[in-house]
């Protein structure tokens, strides 16, 4: 017997990357009934005329329009447009929001008229988000970081941090470029916002937050990637900690956590492609430690954080429609 | 509420890129529980140490023995050794099979002892896979071939056909050899086995066997591909229906299938990519038609259609732990 | 001591794929000297900063202006655009012409104004190129499948054919369009243009006008593959031949010829990546004859064999600035 | 007229990676005549049977024996061999030696016998080289990592570094495992000998050996990269220097160099693919500086530096047989 379809959820947005990816969580969602997916480029065209993979799953038009009548809406409208669609759109107090732009995920701009948002990192704040009317969905990039780090912030470990990431091309969005072109892309990086990439202000924020000790400081180099999903990083830090005390350190920080592992062994990107999961694993040689993490930048990067957000703020368990098998090739 | 797990799964040759796929599958599936992996070469070792996308996911270690108090056992374990195990294995009437390999999928080899197999292509054989005790599951080319041109077929429509197809590295399985290296493969294209693919064999069998009219002959250029996941492939023959007509031809016959789509908008590959599903389009240039056809050559093409056989054999809905998220990208 | 820099080159069109492949042909040319690339959309920044491979070994300029006072103009402009650009220009009898257009490929519009233009592909005209004051230069998926046909042809046992071939994406050019995304285009296939593309024409031109025989009548196939450079086709035909006997003729046909060489081992396609050569490979099956061709697209299939073209019309041996060594992985 | 073909060439190991380059360049030398390719493996079987891309351009077979009258042998016979080499086979003294394997590297290890090796990175040591005997080729790794730092250590100003850096398949060699394996690597990325990679060493002799200041330390994080050509590196350190003044130190430092550029704009990968070049860039943020360098790893980072060694150890251009069209895409 499944579960009762009992949250109506709406999707702002909806014919983007992460909009497409919530539509594929959501339509196989036990709990969820999709009530909108507005589009204000597609508005009347089905679904899967955009997200083709969709075609013979679901006979969905996107909306022009946004329906007041809903649990949660999911803001993937791009990083500005979440503040004004707030400001022109009158919702219920009793609607939830789920922002994934970057609007709302630093301290000073989290309140916004009314609302409240809590930034949505479960591994950090998994009782506020239990509790939040609307959520700030962390950066991909800043997830992956974060998740490489909290640990020894926690601990006031750490300090000077050099961190270098590489990502898939559905991180840059759907919009055409240069460097979007498949002959360029292809078998090819590039360095791009080094050192300025604006992922690092919500890390810096968490890390101190945590941070008992010294003002961590993450030196960013992000790389473009020649494949289409996932993150993978790794920082360097000084730490005094062997290996082994280093590794139970994580393990017991990540013991409860729903998606996110830590390995004794080495680790790939591809392990974790198309699934919500996050993979740590540590090397140590002589001061410096090094820290490896792996995400899918579109589910624990984006839409699968969203919807194992929302299942914490539903009082869903948090694996509910997120047990995705890999792709693993 | 979840549906019991009822069903107790074996899989033999469980190390493998189908054998690990069947895990990946049953592990998610609400009716089933994997009773043993069995693997000579990995032994004792966890399935995870192997698919290492699983970790975090299973505890299952491989076993060297197959255990014979299970309701069904798929056999992973590699063309020709099918044979030998049923013949070195006793196992009580009562356990039902479903072999990946090529062993039983001719009429001359499907009686094996007393067991006899049926192949399994739903979309040819529904009601006989649901009766059967024992299924010889398809090849992937033959199953996109064959989903291509069954219509046709039925019609008794089909005389000469021209078809080329291409296919991912994990269709050649994980061993080690030139052509598997990615130094060669990478951005490359190579035919092989051309005109003399052994999956051609099956596909007559099954053509022939539905066309009331001439005996269809195929005339297959298998390529490798230079991607991991997929098959896409063309036929082309000759037809004296208009487009509308095949389209619509086409449409009737796949009405109730539960994972073969015909679109009349274009298809491309990863549509299909991570999903159970087939897509198929159809083009016509006078007196031409060409017909496309596209699958997952691990789920469509192996794993997931024999979870799908499975489904249909213990009358459990054909969709049932099936409804992968497409990887879209 | 280097051959006098005697040919002073012209390229129209100078920003595309097509006119930067030239460009760096023409620069280790050791008879050429470029004396404009002409880009309306680029004229005024160097070079360098469009085809970026290029920096530090090159200081031109892009040009608005095209300049009378050359040897020879290579019009890189599109289709379509030729006609215009001759129309609009006058130009010195004594300026030759090569276009990469389809403009001028086939019979009925070789001749513009005072200027007829000679179809291009040296196995097929070499004693006419070499007389020609003006080359139309064939198409990408022409040159691959002619150069795998031409042979029967020549003998008229060539009737029906059936092709299908792949192209890398820069044989689309660099505008940005969905289908050049790589998000979507990564690990991707898909047909187009099914049965209809605009190069079968010129195909069946040189290939009725060398048979003896039946008319050859192609039906083709182009699929989009999932990388930057290169063609592979196969093409099936009935054919009487042994395998021994067509191999034999494959290989007197192409004896003296340059860059295409018969192959009796299977071919790949990154053996001519980066190359202005042909390999060609044949397998015989009952009575069907397959025919593998492979070839870049972007030299053989364009601007390697304009240069071709240019050392046959200038009495320079034909590899002159054309030994390239292939990227082979 | 082309030059006299004066230098005799021999090639030990000449069926690997950087074997097989060589003889792509030095078929094409226009000073060098391949006097024999030994491999054990493949001894009396043509090159290009192995180096398939060579088909119809050469009838050289490979041998089982050195020939002594030569002027060059290059070892590519893999690390710890070339010392084996040396010791069992006599060679008159006349013959000079190019070393790709890191045997003779570092100080302790550049006496072997009567011959002493020199590090052979001409932007480091080019009169050394003018001068040598005998020459150590550095790592692919080392060269791009070095030549992004060489400026600032030459001026005292380099510290602590932290760099990561990505290489293609092909550094791997052509050795079948699992990550060899195209399944696996495709769209992959995993670090492995974190810290602690082999080409450490030889880096810090060079910076060492050329700071004044102090003893740069360089923490190296390499990743497995899904392409099969090239290198690209980014090195984070404190500098004290603006970018500008940074840029002008780096292009004063590089301005007679025959290869290597520094850009003002970014750079990627893609466009030293193919080619001898390195490409630098530099980034400034706050009291940090990010220097990205990219090379071919069988180039500039293996046969294409050994060439380039052989032309200044024989008194010829720097860029005699290295002027390479990029395949750019």
């Amino acid at each position: 017997m499944p579960i009762a379809k009992t949250i109506r959820a709406g999707i702002v947005g909806a014919a983007g990357y992460t909009g497409g990816e919530l539509i594929r969580l959501l339509l196989r969602h036990p709990a969820v009934e999709i009530a909108f997916a507005q589009s204000r480029s597609s508005a009347g065209i089905p679904v899967s005329a955009v997200h083709t993979d969709l075609y013979g799953e679901t006979e969905l038009l996107f909306t022009e329009e946004v329906l007041p009548e809903v649990d949660i809406i999911f803001l993937c409208a791009g990083h500005g447009e979440a503040v004004k669609f707030l400001s022109a759109t009158t919702l219920p107090d009793t609607v939830r929001i789920i922002d994934l732009s970057h609007d709302f995920r630093l301290e000073a701009t989290a309140l916004q008229g009314k609302r409240r948002f809590v930034y949505g990192l479960p591994e950090l704040n998994r009782e506020l988000i239990r509790q939040a009317g609307n959520v700030a969905n962390p950066g991909c990039f800043a997830t992956a970081i974060q998740l490489g780090l909290l640990p020894l912030a926690a601990e006031g470990l750490l300090d000077e941090v050099h961190t270098t990431g590489i990502t898939g091309s559905t991180g840059a969005g759907q919009g055409l470029s240069p460097t979007s072109h498949f002959s360029w892309r292809a078998d090819n990086i590039q360095a791009y916002k080094t050192l300025q990439h604006q992922h690092v202000a919500e890390i810096h924020q968490s890390l101190r937050s945590l941070s008992p000790g010294p003002k961590p400081e993450v030196h960013f180099v992000p790389w473009r990637g020649d494949f289409t999903r996932g993150i993978f990083v790794t920082s360097v830090v000084d730490c005094r900690l062997s290996y082994e005390d280093a590794l139970s350190l994580y393990q017991r920080f990540y013991a409860t956590a729903a998606f996110t592992h830590v390995s004794a062994e080495p680790i790939d990107l591809k392990r974790v492609v198309n699934t919500n999961k996050c993979l740590i694993s540590l090397e140590k040689s002589g001061s410096k430690l090094a820290i490896h993490s792996a995400i899918d930048n579109l589910l624990k990067g984006a839409s699968g954080q969203a919807v194992q957000n929302m299942n914490l703020m539903f009082e869903l368990p948090e694996h509910t429609g997120l047990q995705l098998k890999a792709s693993a090739f």
